[in-house]
């Protein structure tokens, strides 16, 4: 497997860099960033928190507008930053902003035309992290976050994968994808009709059933446009009750769907991810 | 003077926004975006930093990149980040990125086809401060800072301002425009082919000559591609040399000229910034 770096900024004392490969999971070339704090320099291998970014972004809008990298140097963590879906002119697409590129929700797609590339769940919870941990120096140990799509993202694989990562986290996260227009929309096009295949990528669903439980913190803004129709908060949070799940839910009133959300928040989510990564 | 809200973030407990007026020094519509920190909610009036931006960039990109509310908000300053060109259909423009829209230079031009919109000098230092100072809970305490283009902007704006910044600061500033590509280009466009007006808004020559001392930061990356050919530091040292000028200039090894760069020493400038304005 050959990987290609296209970018290097040196940022807080360590390294922003994008790299591109050809993915096996989603048969097509994929970018990807990371940012290597500076304890990387002395030989420690670090822990790495995957970043899932939301409907229509790349790598490159967490890595350039949260802030992430100023406290990831301090706390010694890598972050890893995948595309949102599979790219290229081969790739099936739609015309709509959330369905296609750019949409990819985490799931790996069952239906034509979506299935012969749209395999963002094998992508993220197993080739990626396999080739992080072979070619980066960093050690095996994870943890999730995400953004709004990339939220319903994080939560969703770490309850379907609760051994592999120590902790999840989620801004904004469509918490409940198979009631929301959003979620529904992609579910369909990606998983077909079967609504029960649905319910296995679906975050307060998974939370009802859990039974090894993730550290687990979610944010959301109280101005955030899309909070009744799409997002849904309550419906995760009475999972969590009905559960007995442990989870750190705020709202934060005033606050919107935007970046400046994230980066007023992402250090609270860096030092949550730290105490259970460092245990 | 009727300014338009167009947009409302709220960053770190403060408000970003942004805003169109018309302009009558630029003779068009023109967009700011401004960061009002939380301690304006207790009735406080707060100094403001201007942040002038480089070749290509708007209002946003030091809105979105640079990480600055955290440390404003702490710190309670203003940010206020114009245009870096008059804008519109009607605006004389160039096809490359180093002249007309997007490259305004923060300079009066007296030369056609530039003369009727490009008075971006006027605008930055005082049609800008004045509707900002009559419209929003801040003093008339200023500092200004900026990148390259609107490094050179900012230092040779204080400098022949002197009375009207308590401090400037600039990442990667074109330190000695007469003397480099970028701003021999637009000096000759602008300014024309009288050279003697250049020396006016050359950061370097307003050192040699200074009477009144402005407390100075400049910081700037050692892998900057642009460091040799344009940004010309070294010019800039010697004139502090030569005239005693406080200037602390720091060479960051491994740097480049990118946001990545001014996110990870943004912190170190509000601090410089803060020391004098609140004195």
């Amino acid at each position: 497997m050959t990987i290609e770096n296209l970018s290097a900024n040196k940022s807080f004392a360590g390294w922003h860099k994008q790299y591109s490969h050809q993915s096996q999971a989603l048969n097509c070339s994929m970018r990807f960033a990371i940012y290597l704090p500076p304890h990387i320099s002395s030989g420690k291998k670090v822990p790495v928190l995957y970043w899932l970014s939301g409907l229509t972004c790349t790598d490159e809008n967490f890595m350039q507008k949260s802030g992430v990298q100023r406290v990831a140097a301090e706390l010694g963590i890598a972050i890893v930053a995948p595309d949102t879906s599979p790219r290229g002119e081969e790739v099936a697409d739609d015309k709509h902003y959330d369905l296609g590129q750019g949409a990819g929700f985490y799931v790996n797609a069952t239906q034509a035309p979506w299935n012969r590339h749209y395999q963002m769940y094998d992508y993220v919870v197993k080739e990626l992290p396999k080739l992080i941990e072979e070619t980066f120096p960093v050690s095996d140990k994870r943890a999730i976050s995400g953004h709004s799509m990339g939220g319903h993202g994080a939560l969703s694989i770490a309850m379907l994968n609760p051994t592999r990562y120590s902790s999840m986290s989620a801004f904004s996260p469509i918490c409940n994808p198979i009631s929301t227009p959003w979620g529904q929309k992609a579910f369909s096009a990606y998983l077909g009709k079967d609504k029960t295949t649905w319910q296995n990528h679906d975050a307060s669903e998974l939370m009802k059933q859990a039974t090894h439980f993730v550290p687990a913190k979610v944010d959301q803004g109280g101005a955030d446009d899309f909070l009744l129709e799409q997002l849904k908060p309550e419906t995760l949070e009475a999972a969590a009750k009905m559960r007995d799940y442990t989870l750190e839910l705020k709202i934060h009133e005033g606050y919107d769907h935007s970046y400046y959300f994230i980066a007023s928040f992402i250090e609270e989510h860096l030092r949550f991810h730290a105490s259970h990564l460092n245990r």
